[in-house]
């Protein structure tokens, strides 16, 4: 059996929220795909062939310095519950927890760069940073694809660029995308027109957990949706001019609100602290929506004792099978919403400790 | 102008919550009513006969040891909000509030014992005790009354007893109540069919300020409603057994809640609390509801750092004229959830820190 011990005990260091603009931007991730020449697309190969190309390109990935230290996964060996625990913590989709034959994750100890096998594409590259900082996450996708391409003869035309399953990623084969938190915009209604602009501008916004996902907790993925005609350094220069902008509309938005309806703002979002400080059971929904809250709390400066990175950690942890990996077993939704609630209470509790020690120094 | 600034400071010694049963019973209250035998009722006088029938009952009640340290109040030269305030002490009754004019309120000054001049009856005597007393109570009112029989012709006629102006009241002219709560029957659904009990066997329960109030908090008054052909120790008997029996079906709900609904239990008390000690706006009615919950927590032990002479205190100074009058300024509904929320917040937070200091010691 996979021992992911270590994993569940840390968060990967990209979540210590203190990239660029970590308050609006939780994280930043640049996704490529690719695909094997002579090998046809996967939703068209039996198991054999799915098994050569997870050979092929494992032998070629684990001979790289990117993955000088890493872990490799086989899917189908590992327990629905640990294949949740990969897909909560984005390193694969939720594609691979339904299909796991032949399917593999290989991916560094830093949790920063990882290569999904046989998803949707033959090969999906991810990068990860943490805040505000697509051209590090870029820059850490790109090492990966460059050290895998001299090794794998991957499809591509002169015309096309890289082939991939779906055409929507045709070209670059490269998605970059950042998860951003817009309870300012919510607030103030601005967040519809926001969204009607952005797809306008040929770029996509979904909810946290990507496509079809429900919004909760004002989390969004804004990301591009062009990919075909344009270079990997436009795709990132686009996007991030794109977010530098939501961020200076997100902060104005804040602003208002602090100097408009502060005694609500303030009420709001200390209830929400209250209720995370205290509850009892807490479903995923909720926490999602009160994390939200004393997340704008902090960012406004009302809140002052708790740290973004601990926000981002409980965001990660709070999830079903982070919950049930963390206490070592299976548990029923009563039970997680009871552990759900433990969990927030000693994270934000030591956050107030720590507080008060400083305090006292 | 009449200064409350020491009743404002400080809440009846009677409300320190350490009273028999105190979890349950906040208080014990017995009322008697009495009228001059060479007056009208007081519906039925001009101005004149209302300051002679004042005159007379405030020369004899002042001479009293009871009232040996006391204050005399005239309600006509005060304003509403003081009204308010001590009709938020139940002091007075809601009827002082709109009629003023020679009407007066004389109390001792450990707020134990009061003298109506002119409400409903001439005079409207109270006694009260912490917790579930209803003999302190009585001795206390009683005292009152033996001390101003001598010096006043009260009306009294053999066959009907004390003549009063409703005659709900005729005969012993008292009424004898305790103020208890009752979230676990609440909560098992068990009170309307003890509500009617009580009515069938002739007691009377109504909300926290008497009759036609809203039943708000759980909290509920118990009181009799037979006051002719009985002696005033039965019905301070028949009440205190009756009160024993529903403090019983009390403890009994709150047990079975406790073993069988412990997790959500837990749940919605310490959010209560966590809502209390956070919130920056809380209006009367979720204070009520809030207070309630924690003072349930309180006494099932699931919240430790509570105090029940806290609760009690707050049940009384988050009332708007309480909150007026501490921060000596007339304030809006808004602004008075915004400080009701503060003072709140810094009792609760007393409590927690005493707490902690005993646990350091």
């Amino acid at each position: 059996m996979f021992d992911f011990g270590d994993m569940v005990a840390r968060p990967a260091g990209w979540l210590d929220g203190d990239g660029r603009d970590g308050e609006v931007v939780l994280s930043s991730r640049v996704r490529i795909a690719r695909n094997l020449d002579e090998h046809r697309f996967t939703h068209n190969c039996d198991n054999e062939e799915l098994s050569d190309i997870l050979r092929e390109s494992a032998d070629v990935a684990r001979d790289t310095s990117v993955f000088a230290r890493h872990r490799f996964v086989r899917m189908g060996e590992i327990s629905t519950l640990d294949r949740q625990f990969l897909a909560e913590r984005h390193l694969v989709s939720r594609e691979f927890l339904f299909n796991s034959a032949n399917r593999a994750l290989i991916v560094n100890e830093e949790e920063d760069v990882c290569l999904m096998i046989n998803e949707e594409d033959h090969l999906r590259m991810q990068g990860f940073a943490g805040g505000f900082n697509l051209k590090k996450a870029h820059g850490r996708v790109r090492l990966l694809e460059e050290a895998l391409a001299p090794g794998l003869e991957l499809a591509y035309r002169d015309r096309l660029g890289y082939l991939t399953s779906c055409p929507t990623n045709l070209g670059t084969g490269m998605r970059a995308s950042v998860l951003i938190h817009l309870p300012g915009m919510v607030h103030s209604k601005e967040i519809n027109k926001l969204l009607d602009s952005l797809r306008k501008l040929n770029h996509s916004i979904r909810g946290l957990y990507g496509e079809g996902s429900e919004v909760m907790g004002n989390f969004f993925q804004l990301s591009n949706s062009i990919t075909l005609g344009v270079s990997s350094e436009s795709i990132i220069r686009n996007l991030s001019e794109m977010v530098t902008k939501v961020i200076s509309f997100e902060e104005r938005s804040r602003e208002m609100l602090f100097r408009k309806a502060r005694s609500l703002l303030e009420d709001k979002v200390w209830r929400a602290y209250g209720l995370l400080r205290y509850a009892h059971s807490v479903n995923t929904k909720e926490a999602l929506s009160l994390i939200s809250a004393v997340r704008l709390g902090v960012g406004v400066e009302i809140i002052p004792d708790v740290s973004i990175s601990s926000l981002n950690r409980l965001l990660i942890y709070t999830q079903p099978a982070h919950l049930q990996m963390r206490l070592g077993k299976s548990m029923a939704t009563e039970e997680r919403d009871a552990a759900r609630a433990d969990y927030i209470r000693e994270t934000l509790s030591r956050d107030t400790d720590q507080e008060n020690l400083q305090e006292e120094e």
